[in-house]
């Protein structure tokens, strides 16, 4: 399982709208002889990538698959057919596919005489992708830098630099795992930001769509988002419908707090990503610029996923409770 | 290592104003012989308990304590003459002792033939006692609870309940390991809190001092501070002078936010016990109630020493940059 998730977690950014899935072969004896991951989307997944590697040895041999193998033909054909091609005997897989399209491939496979259990085993790389396909709109992650007590700037409106260089890398790296990155018009304007996923200077292979959410107009600002490219939309749900239609399923928003309000007024924030920097500024710029309600039961509730230390701050990361 | 380790954080909360130092003693074969810890001031202290048990067979053998052996002779002989006595061969020691009066333990030692070596490693149980003795005041933790975004209560004033039951419960168990509590006069008449460690409704066996800081009377106020019995004072330097002399080295200042803002003012807060929950509330009631500096420059800095996830929540125990 562990060749599985590996895989799968190597491709997050670079499959969608199709999941990022990994696959590990094992042959009669359980020996690993072949591992795959979803390709870029009108290529093979990542069953078949997995099988080409093991050859002869998967018959009679396990898969393992991080979800439910694919039951229908889209531009690939279906990864349950491969696999009982091949005379796999069994298919251990994390998740089922609530895809309505690509789902049954357990059924298929078990109807054809193989094994096809469910692990029911939470894979982290196919968290946004699992919210995108039930929400039918792209999985939101508003992700912010902030102090202890809540501020993502100081009163002048300094924020350089909240957190240390460990949490500024782990920020790049998720990044380049995202379709697109989403900022308000009002912070493309004052801070003028690149939205690159870098290694220092070097941008990294795997760049996300760079997204600017607002009415104002950019013309004569944020020239870095003008030499690099980006898209403008004027408000919240025409951006999400757009970048789902063009295969965006997991969108990242870094600001500023105007737009995270407006994310989460529409009750369309599915997770959150917070560096928390162990500092105390007293007052300063928040995370939201309006209150979710007056009483603590009004309080917006996340669970927490995972926590992380960065050096000296703590990436926490959160999904909403339903 | 572990076992001197554990003894002295079991006995956190009840040794001020000695230091909850553990001792383990191996005989020559490396076997554990011996375990003990510091008892309440005018006891015995740690070496002295382990090597009662471990007796004649602590000759030649190992010790293994938390901090440098004593070399003063208070309501105690020194702890150095009694390793001496019993004829140790080697001592390691996890920190060496700040204190100027009882320093020079493993210089005596090593005079009269023992080997003693400092380890360096930092003890968790002896953090607030070692920073007591540097700073000539008992050590200040401030504890709060908090949303993510910051706020230890809605704009309503409700703030029942931010964190779980897991959080909750720990922060029970801690305040058993401390000196005292602290909280200010307006929290004291708001709340009416007991300010007791409880493990359900059961008190705990080891309770810390109540303390009330604030020059407003509580006549008719607080019927749950009168009952229990607690004391009060005007300002902080005055009960940090009072609680230092009579015994407390390490206390809890858990509210509300202008009184913390007054411990930030002073640079008295030495560390902080946050704990998070994953909710947002956009706007409430802050930390602090007043800005530390206006520049993200002026933010006051901690150092994250632990990270814990209790149930959906998250405690971060930090201490501050010097």
């Amino acid at each position: 399982m562990a060749a599985a998730l590996s895989s799968g977690a190597e491709v997050r950014g670079r499959t969608s709208p199709n999941p990022p899935v990994g696959a590990a072969i094992l042959d009669r004896n359980g020996e690993l002889v072949g591992r795959g991951a979803t390709q870029p989307a009108g290529g093979p997944h990542a069953e078949v990538m997995a099988l080409r590697e093991a050859g002869e040895r998967a018959r009679g041999g396990t898969a393992v698959v991080t979800l439910e193998p694919c039951n229908h033909t889209g531009r690939t054909g279906p990864c349950s057919q491969a696999l009982v091609d091949v005379g796999v005997d069994t298919v251990y897989y994390c998740q089922p596919d609530p895809n309505p399209v690509a789902t049954g491939g357990a059924t298929f496979l078990r109807e054809n005489g193989v094994n096809a259990e469910c692990l029911d085993h939470e894979v982290e790389a196919l968290v946004p992708w699992l919210t995108a396909v039930r929400r039918n709109r792209p999985s939101v992650t508003l992700k912010f830098a902030q102090t202890l007590d809540g501020f993502t700037a100081a009163l002048d409106g300094s924020s350089q630099w909240i957190t240390g260089p460990e949490a500024r890398r782990h920020v790049h790296g998720d990044r380049s795992r995202r379709d697109a990155i989403i900022i308000g018009t009002g912070t493309a304007i004052a801070d003028n930001p690149s939205l690159t996923a870098r290694d220092g200077d070097r941008e990294l292979p795997v760049q996300p769509r760079r997204v600017v959410i607002g009415g104002r107009s950019l013309t004569g600002h944020a020239g870095n988002l003008h030499r690099l490219g980006f898209e403008q939309y004027r408000g919240i749900p025409e951006a999400l419908w757009r970048l789902w239609d063009t295969g965006a399923r997991d969108v990242l928003v870094e600001g500023g707090a105007h737009l995270a309000s407006g994310f989460v007024e529409a009750g369309l924030v599915d997770h959150i990503q917070a560096y928390v920097a162990p500092a105390l500024l007293g007052q300063g710029r928040s995370v939201l610029t309006e209150a979710v309600g007056l009483s603590i039961d009004d309080a917006l509730r996340f669970r927490t996923r995972r926590v992380v230390q960065l050096g000296d701050d703590v990436l926490i990361e959160m999904t909403r409770k339903d």
